[in-house]
């Protein structure tokens, strides 16, 4: 963790890929998508059906998604199924989520 | 914290707010701004020569900051001061830096 006593430093190139992630989560429908796999992987038809959006927008916005890597697909024979690419995708979500309840 | 076996539940309105949220974290001068902060509060000059950006330029990304409730100001005398809006603020940023350093 970050020492309390100090400002975070991070270099540029590092800043600009940072705030690209949060680009990347500065959308509703992406959002959406990201909260939907809290449970664990889903596969395109599941995260169309659970966010209202349909299956071509879905897989559009799973390919930003995974180029960000929040998020990583496995496939398994004709299916593709989607997860959070780990534990921080998970807390920066649900802190953004508790902030904005406060 | 967010039960592990479960979606993660938001209303439509929380969830705009949140893709607010983090459209704000998503440049990297404002980045630098709240990594600035992350020993404590500073006043404008400061946050200015930290990041080397103009006194104007961050003024007016502390107003942004300010809005979105990721910043708070105190006044004191002529002299208005800048903090971080609270620990939530420091753990996405820090969170969102350990993500891209991985």
């Amino acid at each position: 963790m970050t020492d309390p006593g100090q400002d975070l430093q991070a270099e540029a190139g590092e800043v600009k890929v940072l705030a690209e992630l949060f680009h990347q989560m500065a959308d509703p429908t992406r959002l959406l998508l990201l909260m939907s796999m809290f449970s664990g992987e889903k596969c395109v038809c599941e995260l169309a059906e659970q966010t209202d959006v349909s299956v071509s927008a879905v897989s559009h916005q799973l390919r930003s998604l995974r180029t960000a890597r929040l998020v990583r697909s496995r496939k398994n024979g004709r299916h593709v199924f989607y997860m959070l690419d780990d534990d921080h995708v998970k807390d920066l979500v649900s802190k953004g989520l508790e902030h904005v309840r406060e």
